[in-house]
């Protein structure tokens, strides 16, 4: 056997079912050996008292995506995965967006670009089917799926996304026939805009009405309707970002069923609700939290985790989506002070995503280090193609390697952030379990407490069929 | 006390709650007097050996609708109401329906010529809102409502009827200000269009597909969808027409929540199902069973009977939706046999409904006698605004009874009904339990098989305000 | 028409399904006539601005029954019905208790020496079988279900009183041969002793501990227990005094099932919590609130509320039980001080029932005046086997009338009460709408707060079959 | 390094998370290396072309257990645990059974006497509690789970075996203060005598009454209560062998609630139905499928499918119980022919259990590799206390290893077979998938259809605590 690049050793390996101590020898980027005893590397990281974790892999971030006149997304792809490594990932899957009245082959090839040569860690893109053209899907979507573009998100809302139910189904449609994996972004226009126009009479304009614009029904009614839609086309569907009781207990009836649907939910969900919206009058602050769908209760706090523990769930992701608070392009643009309707929708959260789960989920004794795996790395990777590649520690395996001290206690701090906004929602927080190195394709881009990677190393990659097909 | 009209002596008198053998005495169109024995008046009925019921009120029925181009309604006011009295109903409840791009006053004004001095029983109309201008709403719809027009339908399919959410959640709003009650037809549009295609463009254009392109998911998340929108909003809604297990689940589920969800079913969802519409190719025979939401099966046809049994559902109604079948301007229209889509979409079923229900829910001994008189008299009166004029025995009411004979066994023929289409889905189906006399505000309209009321002697009525607001 | 004995005038009667305006005339203690006017009786009771409601009747209420050693219970048949009638009750039905190695027969005798004679209003027995020995399950319980004895309840739970398993099995087995009907004391008799000794040495001997020694689970238990026991014999049964969410979603389980398991509730579980027990240390105060199963708490309350708007509840009972408080052989009964195992089980109610349910129910809101009749005796008559004699208002019916003033608003005061408690649990609690004339077999019981009947007058009565059966 | 002792290699590693291709290095028993390629060991298994799989754990089998006068159980510890390796499994918990009025220390070492130095590959016991006696509650107990038996079973039937709810509270709580795990037999033993009796009675004695006698109700019921008291005590429960879709709901219900309910399902009840106990008149052939709770139906088979799929179940064990059945001293004891309940209770299966799971599941498409490995190994292990000594491959692991042909297909053969019956309930049935070498702690127990493993190698082992605690 030549010499080993690298030996990770002494920690506590972990994969989404096991836990046993031994090292890990790394070659060319590819996890080749593991055994009680590892010597003779080129170079030793000691690991000892540290868990050896499948480096983190967040299938929900938003990249780089136009987000209204003179409103600028507070991420570029550096920025981005810079902290997506810092906060223990070797992977991230944003979002190539395509506009109304524009090719998808030219979208996907222009975020292709932003991405390239920029990245620390590898990513691939999800698409973002805005216009169902019979060109779009009868020939881009199709041949685009064969190049390794197999999962596509569409919205149920937002005036420039929103697809109609019969554009819904064409393209369920298409992905039954293509193999590929749908995300649906659950949340009912035509009620929000009722309620919006509603609330705005009213004169409630502030933040907070965001979350009374689109209250837990209207995020139920479209989860049900989408469930229908896959049901009635016959394919499988992941619904992004489920926030509360009522869209998770859809999913579990229509899983119950035996219907193929799955879930993901995000940090949100179980850490913040729409009283974080709150402030007095038009006191702007609460913008910092106005995401779709909305944060909601703690009793709906309570739903998530049970849909976690009891295997609704299948991902746990950041559905990071950064602006910065306290800039005119960011979610102090002017009109938001007209209406919450025109505030930034989206915060940021790639870099603490996996801190949070760890110190609410296993720090506190909710789920099992196992779940953590499974939730943050392991299923990301089935289920958007990129497995036996990622998600695990095994033989072949790309080395991406998070290690992870369980015990290390601190409060989440702005300024120890390297995203691209000026704040965290989560300012504060307290997190037992902080990630300390991160390994991606068995180079350190990330260890104490700084970047250390190069910017470029990362690679966009091709995917597979999901697990789920 | 002046001398009686009428003397209905030695029945069982039967309402939604009670049942016991008593006289009625009547003056005036309305009962006067129940005791156990009156004497003196100028006309006695025997009814020893019979069952003394409330009149039926069919609130669902379609009459002189327009239909189609070259497709023409089987009744007109005369025929049906002729065969509802017939069928032992003393009250029917059509539709006024809005033709886009008109007035909805003018449009009741229409309906109201087409009925005065036409009917052989009492009517009262429903609206439907095909387009919900601003005029409509703000204007039309309120004036309507304080005449007494204050329940209207509302459409989720039909190329000529169909609402966006936006316009259902308006139209809610609009109901719910005005303290009108909706009725919804709870089918999705665009999974109907999706499906059609599909089936068209596989070559099924039998009259079979007419069930395929519209599954029970199709209309379970149309229901789901307009439940949303009725609890966004607040208003309290009627489901019309449920055909079986998951749209009943669904109404179920949100009553048990607290809404204010009601429900009607149809004798179609108990006694046919999906084969019916079954014919060797393009046999076009299975035409006479095509009505939305279709039959479904045996397992619905229990499902539905659970609803009735255990209070999921208010009110039976027939969805009386008349055409001739052997007839070009009926259900045998040229277009048919291109493709279900084109086939008339309706059963006849007013004369039908009670002795249906009877035989099957109280002969068979599933329902009793005071459940079938609250399912298709009682609820009807107190839902529409018609009670305590309407739906009971008791002094003060109209007297709108029918004598009824729980032991009579015959099967249905078409040769002995009433109604202006020229067959009956349920030709040869067994019966225990049928109407022999029908009184109309105190004056006979049917007895020993024959129409002897006056064409015309039944009003227009306004009605008051549902008890469900 | 001989002359009228007593007409009631210008009242607004109301059934379990109808309400209209009409006077209703008596004769020989039944009614003969309704009609608009009615003149000429012998006396008039002037209704007018009043409802005219059937006598409430209670079928769940105990009276004379031993209690314990030195334990006596605060009413006797005298006593009891005369609060009965007070309270707007026209009848009672109390139980005949067996002890155990005693004959039924021989208990049924003493049961009925002990009402003849005394009471104010009729009043008929349900059996209580603590041990059913071959003799009883063969041929004492089949002959009494011939004399009229048609209900008889069991218990899963007290020392005295608790069945096993496999002699439920056989009762509810001799139950349906004899088409008689079971009701059920739903509670583990296992679990109530295991944490009972539990808290015991844990030193909670305060009152407040009775609600903690039989949790919710512990009802549910013994409810699913008994579903399935009545299930597996293909028997209809009685859950009596449902007490919370729990219990109550098994019958709603049940019920959806298509099984025919009934249930009952009482005013304690819409009014009272857990808490009412509470009191500092052994502030023995709490003891007035003992009963079984113990009020929960407002969630619950909720809960109940859902079950008897949706018909999950038949029967709304007061499961009166009545004790004195301040009193050595009431509740507080030397041994009432080292456990709560000791108090004296039970609260009076049977005067009470009514005007709560009215108010919380009528007065705000929660259900129609029909449903309220239908709860308190329609059903109670049909399901006891007393129909059509009791239980609504019509011709042929027992004259057993209220008159209901429904605006009269006044709180409950001890003082102002019949029964033979020193004490009301719901002392101060707000009413509106209260009884104001209490007739039975058409002879004033009752009125304007004063007992004007005799006692003796009521009868025990012999009853049919359940409805149920 | 030292030398390896054997190196298993070229195959496709599976655990209940991952799959990848790898070599495994062995020595002194235990996983000591995991590698792209591993040489130079003393002995190699050439895997390729074969899955490498933990070996089986079957935490459910009865060995060698008292079964009533008369009828000897058919596998002493060495025919079953030879079996067992036959089928693929690594490691078998049989139980150690108090008969009432012994000691329970005493019976474990009787236990333990029978089984060492007989067994082939490692055991471990549970034990059942039948006489739970102060003694045994507060010292036997307490002792022997500290001893390493951490977790015991407990009967709700059987005349020798049943616990009385008070007795199983109990049992429970020392179970929650001495954090051990307890395992439930859920059935009804009042309702099973109840209907046994009537069976007997109208002559209905042949073995199909065996699944009359006991019916989805009976197991359901038991089931429910099991959870209550569970859910009363406070303390995580393990379900065995839930057979159909009654029980299998309450399951899912108590885990939606968030109880610590757990669950075990098996072979038949996938596979078999009640049909199969079917035979003319007396024909005894149905003997060969009696077994606790029986097979029900193609539907639960599906709900168990469900369960299996959704999370519901955490193990599949096999429930093994093996009689001859040609034999005076098995299935046709004289007795047996006088009725259903003489039936010589239990049928075999440790050593087909995982093949038929294979077949089932994975090869035909209802579960993946992972969740094979998770219901058959790793939660067995994690669940009773063994891991990560047994359950998975990585380092430190026992060398318990199966190497598995997914390929290849043949029938199930009693011929084949290495347990003490003398027949199989699944002759002749068709599998895909078969273990071909089993090797436990290094060594090769099981090859090329032969045994090769030494009697004795096998040890008794301790336990710790179980993973749901
Ligand atoms: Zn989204
Ligand atoms: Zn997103
Ligand atoms: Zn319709
Ligand atoms: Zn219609
Ligand atoms: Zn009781
Ligand atoms: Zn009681
Ligand atoms: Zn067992
Ligand atoms: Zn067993």
């Amino acid at each position: 056997m030549t010499q080993l690049d690298l030996a990770i050793r002494g920690g506590t390996i972990v994969t989404a079912s096991d836990e046993f101590s031994a090292d890990i020898g790394i070659q060319d980027g590819r996890i080749v050996s593991i055994a009680g005893r590892i010597e003779g590397a080129a170079r030793e990281i000691d690991a000892s008292g540290l868990l050896v974790l499948p480096g983190g892999i967040d299938s929900h971030v938003h990249i780089s995506q136009p987000s209204g006149p003179d409103v600028v997304m507070a991420d570029d792809f550096a920025s981005a995965t810079r902290a997506a490594a810092a906060g223990g990932n070797t992977m991230v899957l944003p979002f190539a967006l395509q506009e109304k009245g524009t090719s998808l082959r030219a979208c996907v090839e222009n975020y292709r670009k932003l991405a390239e040569g920029e990245c620390y860690i590898d990513t691939a893109f999800h698409l973002i089917i805005s216009d169902p053209t019979a060109i779009v899907l009868g020939q881009e979507l199709p041949a685009l799926v064969k190049d390794g573009y197999t999962s596509f998100k569409v919205f149920m809302t937002y005036d420039d996304l929103v697809l109609s139910d019969k554009q819904l189904l064409e393209v369920f449609d298409v992905a039954r026939r293509e193999e590929a994996l749908v995300m649906v972004h659950c949340e009912g226009y035509d009620a929000i805009r009722f309620l919006t126009t509603k609330l705005e009479r009213e004169g409630h304009i502030a933040p907070y009405y965001h979350a009374t614009s689109r209250p837990q029904a209207v995020e139920r009614e479209a989860t049900h309707r989408a469930i229908s839609h896959a049901e009635i086309v016959g394919v499988p569907i992941m619904i992004v970002h489920v926030s509360g009781r009522e869209a998770m207990e859809q999913v579990r009836w229509a899983q119950q069923r035996g219907l193929p649907v799955h879930a993901e939910t995000c940090p949100q969900y179980i850490t913040l609700t729409a009283d974080d919206m709150k402030g007095l009058n038009m006191d702007m602050s609460g913008a910092k939290y106005v995401c779709s769908p909305p944060p909601r209760d703690v009793e709906s706090q309570q739903a998530i985790w049970e849909g976690i523990t009891s295997g609704v769930f299948q991902t746990f992701s950041s559905d990071h989506c950064p602006f910065r608070y306290d800039d005119p392009k960011g979610k102090l643009t002017p009109n938001s002070r007209t209406s919450f309707r025109w505030v930034p929708n989206g915060i940021p959260g790639v870099e603490t995503r996996l801190p949070i789960l760890f110190s609410e989920g296993v720090s506190k004794g909710r789920i099992t280090l196992q779940k953590f795996v499974e939730l943050t790395a392991t299923n990301h990777a089935r289920i958007y193609g990129l497995y036996p590649r990622k998600g695990s520690i095994g033989i072949g395996f790309d080395a991406d390697i998070v290690l992870w001290d369980p015990k290390l206690t601190k409060p989440i701090r702005q300024a120890d952030l390297h995203h691209g906004s000026d704040y965290t929602p989560w300012e504060g927080f307290d997190v037992t379990g902080w990630p300390v190195t991160t390994i991606a394709r068995g180079r350190v881009v990330f260890e104490r407490g700084h970047i250390v990677g190069d910017r470029g190393a990362g690679e966009v990659l091709s995917r597979g069929k999901s697990s789920l097909i």
